[in-house]
C-alpha cells in the first residue's frame, strides 16, 4: 500500500461548471501517468454548481458567489484537503470571502496560467475570459507585474463571448468552436503573441492547434501546477 | 440561485481506479441533462486510489481495504453527503466496514445493477467481475435471490480477464477491447442472456455494440440509481 501520507491532497472547488470540473480531473489523472491505482494522486472535488452566477454578482445584478465557495472550501477542508484549486477563473474575483474563513492554502489558477505563459516571453496576451474575469482585471492585473500588455474582445464581440460559453455550459459545444477561433483571431490581427484561455469553458471547444499562437489553458496549467504542487517534498496530510 | 437543499447529495467514494471514478462522473453529468450548471447536482467525490488492493486482500495476500474505504466515507460524510456510492464492484465485499463507522445510507452497485438486468428477464447471467468479486459472490447471491443463475470465467479465462483490467487500469486501453469481447463470448456460448459488466474498468474497453446479447454496465447502473435517488422527493440535505 502506498501512503496517501506521500502527497499533499488538492481539494477542488468544482462545479463551475461541471463539465470544466470533469476536464481538469480528466487531465489530471492523464498528466500524472500513473501505472496502478495506486500511483495516482487522492483528490477530493467537491462539484457544486449551486452557487450564485459569477458575471451576474460582479454586474450587480445578482447576489454573491462568494459565501457558496467559502462553504465549498470549509466542506473539502473537513473531508481531509491540503490545499485547494478552484476550476473556475471568475471566481477567483472572491478569493478573499474563501480566505477569510479558510486556513488551507490556494493555489491561484489566474497565477499559474500567467506563469505558463511566460515561458512565451510575450509582451501583448490576448485574454479571453468571461465578463466577470475582465471586469475585475484578474488577468491584467497580474501580468501588468511582468509588464505585458493585455487585450480581450469588446463590446459585441464579448457578449458573443458570453453567449457562447452559456452555450457550451448547456452541452452545445458542436457550433462553438469556430466563433471562438475567430473572437480569438481579432486579438491576435490586434497584436496579441499568445492567446489565454481565461475561462475553463474555452479549452472544452479551443485546441492550440486552432490557432497560429500559443494558446494557453488555465485548465492545463491549473492541472500542472495542482499535480507539481501535491508532489513538492515535505507535504503533508491531514487526511 | 437554485437552492442546494432540493436534492440529495451523492458522496462518491472514488478512486478504484480513478478513470472508473472519472466514467462515472462523466456518466452522471451526460445522463443529467442539465441546460445550465445550476441544474446539476451537487456531488461530492473522494478519489482515494491508495487503498489496499481488494483483489490481493480477498485472496488474503494483503492488508483489508475496509479501513481505507470506512474513513473515505466519514470524509465524505463530513463534507457534507448525504448518501454514499462506491465505483468498484470488489470494494462491496467490504460494504459492512462501512456501514459500521458511517451512517449514511449507502446505494450497492451490485444491487442497482441486478436490478437494471432484471428488465431483460434472463435466466442465466454472464458476470465479468474481478477475482475479489466473484470468490465473494457478490453477485451469485444478489441473482440467487431472484431465481437467476451466474456463469463467470473460469481458471485461465479469469487470470486473462484479471491482467486485462490490471492493464486497463495502468492506461493500456487499445489492445483490451477484442480479449473482453472473447471472454463474454465464452459465457454466451455457455448459456448466459445478459453480461453483467460487473467491474468498473470493462465499460472503460467494451460497449453494447460489441455483444449479441445485452450488455448490463455497472457503472451506469449505478449513475441512474444515483440521478433517481439524488432527486426522489422529501429529500434532505445536511451540506
Amino acid at each position: 500500500m502506498v501512503s496517501e501520507k506521500q502527497f499533499r491532497v488538492p481539494g477542488v472547488i468544482g462545479g463551475l461548471g461541471p463539465e470544466a470540473t470533469l476536464d481538469f480531473f480528466a487531465k489530471l489523472l492523464e498528466k500524472t501517468a500513473a501505472k496502478s491505482d495506486q500511483e495516482h494522486l487522492h483528490v477530493i472535488i467537491n462539484n457544486n454548481p449551486h452557487v450564485p452566477n459569477r458575471n451576474e454578482a460582479i454586474a450587480g445584478r445578482g447576489p454573491s458567489p462568494g459565501p457558496a465557495l467559502a462553504a465549498n472550501a470549509l466542506a473539502l477542508k473537513a473531508a481531509g484537503a491540503d490545499f485547494l484549486v478552484m476550476v473556475c477563473n471568475a471566481a477567483h474575483a472572491f478569493q478573499a470571502d474563501i480566505e477569510a474563513v479558510c486556513d488551507l492554502p490556494l493555489l491561484s489558477i489566474i497565477e499559474v496560467t500567467v506563469k505558463a505563459s511566460l515561458l512565451h516571453k510575450p509582451r501583448v496576451v490576448g485574454v479571453l475570459g468571461s465578463s466577470a474575469t475582465l471586469t475585475t482585471h484578474l488577468y491584467d492585473q497580474a501580468f501588468l507585474k511582468h509588464g505585458i500588455k493585455t487585450l480581450s474582445p469588446q463590446d459585441t464581440a464579448q457578449d458573443h463571448f458570453m453567449d457562447l460559453l452559456y452555450q457550451i455550459k448547456a452541452g452545445h459545444k458542436e457550433n462553438c468552436r469556430l466563433d471562438m477561433q475567430h473572437i480569438a483571431h481579432d486579438l491576435i490581427a490586434k497584436g496579441a503573441e499568445v492567446i489565454i484561455a481565461g475561462c475553463t469553458e474555452v479549452p472544452l471547444v479551443l485546441s492550440p492547434q486552432d490557432l497560429p499562437v500559443p494558446l494557453i489553458s488555465s485548465t492545463d496549467s491549473l492541472v500542472e501546477a495542482t499535480i507539481l504542487y501535491a508532489r513538492t517534498e515535505g507535504s503533508t496530510s491531514s487526511a
